[in-house]
């Protein structure tokens, strides 16, 4: 096990009927600004209720954060805080809106150009950088990325995805009822699932370091995942289910099966390539990838995949190579079981465009990617043209 | 799943060589107060090493804090933090220690009667109760109570064990290195793989509620207790089983695994109970009482008894009775495998010392325990006859 620091201050509110955490745990005399997206959160009536639950607090609203938020976007939250003196900010929406709003507490006060703070990468951005930020809590409403609690954002700015990590950018509290979920479409609960599923092996599926703990945790979230992924998609209101999957997506990126292990983000990262080249789901492009990358660095992942198929597939006979092919089918059959085409070709790319994205990887500085750093580019190729 | 709150703010520095974090970590003024426990952290030269790591901040010492920490002790030191205008606390040593540490810093500026502190039970111990609370950190050397990442402490006072609850006590950060517990007696590391063992299951092994990741997460600290502790018991210096030791048990009672979850902390109770009588130590009465435990409430436990017999020990043969005579079976026999006797007749105790022990019990108003209330005094004496 490596040696790790873990730090995570969010207050969680689980279950039914928890918006009356809103009134105790937002200052009594902020004027809060809700941040939202597209406007199915206000539309559902969840904005309303949330402002009820705020009482006599003055109120400012900031909808149309879009999915994969934009800084453009952003910045013009943060003129909102700066010109209505905004003391703290309700996000009420998925991973984009709660991403976007931790953009707007770190900018809002930034003194300098606030493009900087796309620059730090995975570096925490400290309070000497950003000596103001504005605090904020969450309802969330997809269970998806984990934003809810953590401290990282990934913000869109011309054609490419920016990671922005800031420990002063942990939501202060996050609501996640289930209930709230209900009423998304498929697709968006399909794309959550695999979200929260390739989270977590990006932080397992990598080489063994016994960190038993660890390894374990991860592999009870992808059973979990794999166990409800079906249920919570084709039965949108089966709250068990539903729970589940909403409690897996948020440990699955919390941090605490990330400690002392090595971590391999590349499929997250050319996935990023894929969505603001293409435009596909961030879900989709995760599951374009991610079969495709185990196929191609199989000998580089060889323990754990083994490690991986017989605890979380259960696959235990065969040769090692045979049950790390089942592995990888069942991976991408569990993403197709979802609905999820696990193929760039059926998302309308032509085969000529991936250089497009190998050289947008080149131009981001995504040239040694995975736990060993040995996804360079060529291999990013390989992994792109094997997903096709 | 149940509704449920989470909340956990200790920051964790883990692994070799951390102690400079100390000077990172504490305010950069303060006076700072070393509590510590029998003398092997000062004899081992690790209290030396923290003072060095202080700088030039001004410290003072205080010693002696006994296992099971008592009341008056902790109150000593009190006196000390008011005397010496303490502004921090350093705690070096294992879960006494630390609970003693929590206890002072609750107290020392405590208004009342500090043993109105005692009176709380499971309550939470807010501000409105404690307006100054003293902030520390901690060293861990015992892997063994979670005290490190929790914001609980169980004070002796008189003949009783009392649970004390805080948020205000949360450490501000613990460094958990592993090769500070190199030097710990057998029994004391013995004792502690059955500490996280049995707060694993007291959050696990209740009835179903459908808590997928909760249940896979606790599952996966018992198997890794199970597959370490022959060797950390052993193998003093073997790092790597030692590190999964130390996070297993820190996970344990960091209060990740008992979200959403029904609880059953009866085998601490009446556990607490065997300390104070007959000075047992903490992990020992656990290990007379849990197995105890099991076979009284195995009606009780039934459904989780055969999850626990089927995923933490694998046994998938034989009518459901004999999975479940097998899993207690085998729970004993790793118990008894660390060198933990299991039986309450061979620490001394004689039968008709058991009454005894249900009238303290009674004393202290335990008559409705575990996950349903049904562990009555009848069923306590019951289970510490089965434990004879």
């Amino acid at each position: 096990m490596y040696n790790f620091d873990f730090y995570n201050p969010t207050r969680i509110f689980f279950g039914k009927d928890r918006l009356d955490m809103i009134d105790k745990s937002v200052p009594a005399n902020a004027k809060v600004l809700i941040t939202f997206g597209g406007g199915s959160a206000k539309k559902s009536g969840l904005i309303d209720k949330v402002k009820a639950n705020l009482g006599t607090r003055t109120v400012v609203e900031f909808g149309g954060i879009e999915p994969n938020p934009r800084y453009e976007t952003l910045m013009k939250a943060a003129e909102v805080v700066r010109s209505e003196n905004i003391d703290f900010i309700l996000a009420v929406g998925g991973g984009s809106v709660i991403d976007g709003t931790k953009f707007i507490c770190l900018a809002s006060h930034y003194k300098g150009d606030a493009r900087d703070l796309l620059k730090f990468g995975f570096a925490q951005i400290t309070s000497s950088v950003v000596e103001k930020v504005v605090s904020f809590g969450a309802v969330l409403t997809l269970p998806a990325t984990g934003s809810e609690m953590n401290c990282g954002a990934v913000i869109s700015y011309e054609h490419g995805k920016f990671p922005v990590m800031s420990e002063l950018a942990y939501p202060k509290f996050s609501i996640l009822d289930p209930t709230y979920t209900f009423t998304l479409p498929k697709i968006q609960v399909a794309n959550g699932v695999v979200d929260a599923f390739v989270h977590t092996v990006e932080q397992y599926l990598t080489y063994p370091v016994d960190a038993r703990v660890q390894d374990r945790m991860a592999e009870g979230i992808l059973q979990t995942l794999i166990e409800i992924g079906k249920t919570t998609v084709n039965e949108p209101e089966n709250y068990d289910a539903r729970a589940n999957h909403v409690w897996g997506a948020t440990m699955a990126l919390n941090g605490i099966i990330a400690v002392g292990v090595p971590q391999d983000w590349a499929t997250h990262m050319i996935g990023h390539e894929l969505t603001a080249l293409f435009g596909i789901d961030h879900g989709q492009t995760l599951a374009i990838v991610y079969p495709a990358l185990l196929e191609v660095c199989r000998d580089q992942k060889r323990a754990k995949l083994l490690q991986y198929a017989e605890r979380v597939w259960t696959i235990t006979n065969g040769s090692d190579d045979e049950k790390i092919d089942r592995a990888i089918q069942n991976t991408r059959d569990f993403f197709e079981s979802l609905g999820i085409k696990t193929h760039l070709s059926e998302y309308g790319v032509t085969a000529d465009q991936i250089p497009e994205v190998v050289e947008q990887l080149k131009a981001h500085g995504l040239t040694a990617l995975s736990e060993t750093g040995a996804i360079t580019l060529d291999v990013s190729r390989k992994i792109l043209e094997t997903a096709f």
